[in-house]
């Protein structure tokens, strides 16, 4: 029996190769609903190959243009859409929209006992608590999707959480790793979008550059795996190759490797805990790339990874500021608004500003979330 | 409770490791018995230290001695004792015996379907059809102890075997790995014995200068994880810090990793499927390390390597063939008799003046090891 999907965020980076997945294996999967925000020209490819019973839009007026062209399809639009979408009758819900927008239906497809693979880092960050609070109380599975969060699932594949020590996340660097402070002062948006290893969307190859992207993915992996900051490390991997490590208490340490590409970690949150054939995905060669790279992290050099680690210390609606005056000031930046070391610098000060609420609820969230968005928006007038 | 333990081959180097392992962990294992071949000091040591039940020597005087010495153990003798002790009573027999001495101790204790951890690569090479046979005949589970097979098999861990498509085992390249085949026409015994990465002891520390080890231990994967020769391959990892890997149908390489410490691997085959804490072992750090190298394995260089890929898929008594005739050479190679490729040059003469008996019993096996020997020791006469 096909494994029935629900894809959020269609249409972004993940939501595509999500699709590729699908697409790889007709028997495997089918692609029940799916949410796409305003691309409408994918939209509508999705609707013809994929035959969903359902799709949500974010306008309304696309919706209707959609329900006259595709009557067979329940439409749907807006937030109310998206969890209508969220909820629907599926096997797993695949959450991959960006933002802080993924955090309501998440929440609400756990209520309902869903198995979800969450691409969507804001939804862990923000309300990490929530979220793994209501997994467990509803039964929920939460599946990780990015590289490196699969890749500590998969090391922990097996094995006893008690008996593991340490969680290890690799880091390339960025588009900016051999750059010293000085250099990244007058860095334009084109340079910063160029990324080393992985093809990605704009504003995660910005947060890859700033390290705030490894900052978020430690927050992450700490609510994910429940392990103390102290038991979290970062180390420069340049080269991308071993996606992340577990140590265990009997110093063994285990660690998942692949060629960069987004699909393998997708593919497993589809089939976890079985793995589908990839037969034309290219294999790893370690001979062919001949070495790896380790390097300790320098928290002076990449100060975002230190503010994530301060933010995920602090708790409580810290780690929602953090995330919501990063995508404010990289939409400033990509705006050409601001330079690239300002991001930091706005981050840095929306957190030195802001009073902690420990254990918030989800009004709370949203509300700091708008709140830092709009401080930050105004922080340079 | 403690887990009671049988150690075969107490006083070489992995018995001595393992004895570590009990001693640093009081409270989750007991040595109940051990052998100890003919090291009479450190037998004594091992009797007033951890109290075992049995104990057998090589020799009958020696077995008189310790019985007036020490009248509260059982102390048996020769090849009957080392049986009586395999299949004593305990959680787990630990065969760490060098040679095929540790051939028939192993079935006898499968038979009675305890948990048999092997360090004793004879066993699983000689004799691994019959070996895994009588396992599932009678529920045995066997663990491995060499560090390569305890990658796999912790990489395997939560795993289907189906799904897993390929072994990657590492080789660090032994003693001699940068030199050409025209460097080692004159190589020393102590040359060889100048291992780079681990300590081990004289006869395996030549095995690994030559390859044949890295050969036994692909005969040894293949017996173990039931996986193809086509689909196993070596790596040359010359820091031996990924310790081998696996790959999976959807290109995912899980990997296990640590410092070159063999009480990792022992310790791990005594307390699968769980993990000890180690709290004064060395931990890895990949960035102290700063470069991991990968390399093709060249089987022109490496002929040994070649050789043992050839009598894996010949089969049947091959593989015997293989092990005896490299024992002997070993042998005389220490004893200065030959020169270091004359090692590979006896075995490849005593492979091919072998006609193949496919699925042979343990009489064959035996008579088979004993006339190689006897043909690889008049060889050069």
């Amino acid at each position: 029996m096909a494994k029935s999907i629900i894809l959020l965020g269609a249409t972004g980076s993940i939501g595509v190769q999500t699709a590729d997945i699908i697409r790889e294996h007709p028997e495997d999967f089918s692609l029940t609903g799916f949410a796409a925000g305003k691309n409408m020209a994918v939209t509508r490819d999705f609707i013809r190959e994929f035959h969903p019973e359902i799709v949500c839009v974010q306008n309304d007026d696309d919706a209707v243009s959609l329900r006259n062209e595709f009557p067979g399809v329940h439409v749907v639009s807006g937030d109310s859409g998206l969890i209508e979408t969220a909820t629907y009758e599926a096997d797993v819900l695949v959450n991959a929209v960006l933002g802080s927008v993924g955090l309501k239906p998440t929440l609400e497809a756990i209520k309902l006992g869903r198995t979800v693979a969450i691409a969507n880092k804001e939804t862990l960050v923000t309300a990490g608590h929530l979220v793994m609070q209501s997994a467990k109380e509803y039964g929920a599975t939460i599946l990780p999707v990015d590289s490196e969060h699969s890749a500590l699932f998969q090391s922990l594949n097996g094995e006893k959480r008690e008996q593991a020590s340490r969680l290890i996340l690799t880091a390339s660097g960025g588009s900016f790793r051999d750059s010293t402070r000085d250099d990244l002062k007058n860095v334009t948006v084109k340079e910063a979008l160029n990324h080393p290893n992985w093809s990605m969307g704009a504003k995660i190859t910005i947060d890859s550059a700033t390290m705030v992207n490894k900052g978020l993915e430690v927050i992450e992996a700490h609510v994910l795996f429940d392990f103390d900051y102290n038991d979290i490390d970062v180390l420069l991997h340049r080269e991308s190759i071993i996606h992340s490590m577990v140590e265990f208490q009997d110093t063994s340490v285990m660690a998942q490797l692949g060629t960069p590409d987004m699909r393998v970690p997708i593919q497993y949150a589809l089939t976890y805990p079985d793995r589908l054939p990839r037969p034309e995905a290219k294999r790893l060669n370690l001979a062919e790339i001949g070495k790896l790279h380790f390097q300790e992290m320098d928290y002076d050099r990449f100060r975002a990874l230190k503010m994530a680690f301060e933010a995920g210390r602090a708790g409580g609606t810290m780690t929602t500021v953090l995330n919501a005056a990063n995508e404010q000031a990289v939409a400033m930046f990509l705006n050409e608004e601001i330079t690239f070391l300002q991001i930091e610098e706005l981050i840095e000060r929306a957190m030195h500003s802001h009073q902690v609420v420990s254990a918030p609820d989800l009004e709370t969230i949203l509300y700091v979330d708008a709140e830092t968005r709009k401080s930050v928006k105004n922080m340079l007038k």
